[in-house]
């Protein structure tokens, strides 16, 4: 507090470089070499110096920052802590970080319809990743419309004109449907909203398997909480009986809540029904008997969409990906 | 992109008001009447005007951003991705969203060590939320001595120079213990690691319970994660058989991952083992048997959160605060 106060200007001049190395130094940004990074930093700390980040912002025009906006549908009861969103947004995290941006989380609520507007003409980040398609397409397709950097996680078979990446859904649901038929099942329920972007593509997959082996369609269209697939699943046992001998389940989540109602009613786990979830959450695997599930690579998915957005910062135009889906087998589908 | 360009001023004399509420206003900031905002919003959308919030941030010396570091143990295999966490960081977004802010999500990998280097005098937040106390506070006494305005959400009796949010973890674990005992058990196992911050609070509150009773104490020390709460009690019944009749659990998801590997060796939850767990989350009413739990109020914890930090950006000193638990009682409990 007592130096006279030294300039940006100063440092670049003290070390030999130029004043928007200092700042990307400073900034921790890869694009600078670790070594010439930690000497400026140790250079700068040393003179007392602390970039003063929103003056650099204006002099880069660059934030380092990426706005996650959790996009859920007003319909839904899904919420942002769903287990499986949440994986999704700290596996972005991670990727980001790894490259020296920070996540902005962000929602309808804040975000509000103009995306552009608000994140990039406001200089609060420098790209959107989307998490969720939802049923409604207007705000990501007008923000892609305005040019912004913008990756959306969601089924990547969708037609549009910004990138996705996301998993093969019509194989996941399709793998897991020819999964539990091979095991004996001849009357599938499908637990899920056949009318969302991601899950209807499940339900497609699952209804070309039973096509395959001519067999019928169940469907149980539900909102995709644990909430509503145990309301769902304790109703049509009351009302219906035990017509199924097997489940789809839209997600895992959904899987769970189905569990939960029929262990109350003494239907064994997988010898009356077997299930299937989608996604791979951690509780997959914790819970009993532990549930077979498509696993969603989320790791690979993340650090493809942080890579995707990057290179729309350089103006390269980008593609939708599909990412590869596993069918986990474990306890609640081996009869 | 055809109009000449108007200015912030231009704005402000048009209004009849001074920039810095037009600037205000443009930003959302509640501190602004909602009709004037919207009057304002409207008159910028009618001038094509829209705000560089990095030159407004210089004017204002704010960010409207709330950096949230998720600060974990190096030693933990607990992830961001822990369901807990991830419920209080997505309650603080809330909270946040509702005055008006955003949440920059970080972690040590970003922040490193001078926190209030890299957040506030880099102009990347107002202030700084620091979920989880860890074994090591020194990071956060740092800020806190820098003058940052900052709150943690932790144990808030630990003694400290900054203000603490969280539950009444003591009276959490004498609660769930108390249940237990009342339901007849004799030999209550503690699984968790009493070294932790807010653990070591619950294990002092089983502790008191167990002492009332004149009844023994069994600690098993775990990493708080269901893998390690999995493999520690499949290790106990394969070593020790079942000397235990009752588990309190320092986390639902420890208590989850000691339900499977007791359900695994058929060992009866509540009649053989009653199980409690600690903090409520989505999981803990869905798994079978619903697990009995010390519900944590994390809704108004991040209400409380936001408020505190929020009278530091106005100068006020703020105390930490304590939050009432709940006991739950599900049929895990319940003989």
């Amino acid at each position: 507090m007592n130096n006279k106060k030294i300039k940006l200007a100063d440092l670049a001049k003290l070390a030999g470089v130029s004043t928007s190395t200092v700042s990307r130094a400073l900034n921790d940004n890869p694009l600078i070499k670790k070594e010439t990074r930690d000497k400026l930093q140790q250079l700068a700390k040393k003179h007392n110096f602390s970039l003063n980040t929103a003056a650099s912002r204006l002099r880069t025009q660059k934030t380092n920052v990426v706005a996650v906006i959790i996009n859920l549908d007003e319909q839904t009861e899904q919420s942002i802590s769903d287990p499986f969103l949440l994986k999704v947004v700290s596996e972005i995290n991670l990727a980001l970080n790894q490259q020296g941006l920070e996540l902005l989380l962000s929602n309808s609520i804040m975000a509000q319809h103009d995306w552009a507007n608000y994140f990039i003409n406001g200089r609060r980040a420098d790209g959107i990743i989307v998490v969720g398609q939802g049923k409604d397409q207007r705000n990501i397709e007008a923000a892609a419309k305005a040019g912004i950097p913008l990756v959306v996680w969601g089924d990547p078979k969708t037609p549009s004109s910004y990138p996705i990446v996301g998993s093969d859904n019509y194989l996941g649901g399709m793998q897991a449907t020819a999964h539990l038929i091979e095991h004996g099942a001849k009357n599938i329920v499908f637990l899920g909203d056949p009318e969302h972007g991601e899950i209807s593509e499940r339900h497609r997959g699952y209804a070309a398997a039973l096509s395959t082996h001519k067999l019928e369609q169940h469907v149980v269209s539900i909102d995709i909480t644990s909430g509503s697939a145990y309301q769902a699943v304790n109703h049509l046992l009351r009302e219906k009986g035990l017509y199924f001998d097997a489940i789809v389940a839209c997600s895992d989540m959904v899987a769970l809540g189905a569990m939960k109602a029929l262990k109350e009613r003494y239907v064994s786990i997988p010898n009356d029904v077997a299930l299937v979830g989608f996604d791979d959450i951690a509780m997959a695997d914790i819970s009993h008997p532990s549930l077979s599930t498509i696993k969603q690579n989320t790791q690979l998915a993340a650090s493809l969409i942080v890579k995707k957005l990057m290179q729309q910062f350089l103006g390269e135009k980008v593609e939708s990906q599909v990412i590869d889906i596993e069918l986990i087998t474990r306890q609640s589908s081996k009869r």
